[in-house]
């Protein structure tokens, strides 16, 4: 559950330096809104840290960008990693209003 | 059903008729533009014609639409379908200017 907090805590732009290192400890990238290759970087960084796979995780539209990212990783810069898995699944979010939303979630799985 | 064969083709602008039968008798709804539900429509009328399977398959930006209507169709209106597979890929597409740019895939199989 950790992971969650953190991705949720990420898209708001309020990581937490503690939040930070526990997704760096499981080795999730979580895509926020910034280009598809700053999350590049970081996927490709934790595959150089030994890391044997890497989960690329995004909601809403981010989404189109975790593909990008995964596709991107695996083509041009880890190219012995491949797609071990993909999920998708749905969370419900509450807005500020006080309503609830439904939003979708994608987990792409990388491993060498 | 033609609405979103005509809608993908358009993208690759070369929609013949025999393509939009093809894509009919396999069972692929192509994700466009259009709000999700449209979508979500086309998906559930396969399935009450029907089949057994659906391909919901988009590009770029729309892959995040994709996923809402695979969520939605399976969450609300064909609960006893699954996500059977997901594959993401990459294609080079020609850009006016003659240049060429990859863009990203994804396909989703519901199944029952």
């Amino acid at each position: 559950m950790a992971e969650e907090i953190a991705e949720a805590e990420s898209m708001k732009g309020t990581a937490s330096e503690e939040s930070m290192k526990r997704a760096a400890s499981e080795n999730i990238v979580l895509i926020g809104k910034k280009p598809a290759m700053n999350y590049v970087l970081a996927v490709v960084t934790q595959f150089n840290n030994g890391a044997k796979s890497v989960k690329v995780r995004a909601r809403g539209n981010a989404i189109s960008r975790a593909v990008d990212v995964a596709e991107i990783s695996k083509n041009r810069f880890v190219t012995d990693a491949r797609v071990d898995r993909i999920a998708i699944n749905s969370e419900e979010l509450a807005n500020e209003d006080g309503t609830k939303s439904k939003v979708s979630t994608i987990e792409i799985v990388l491993a060498k």
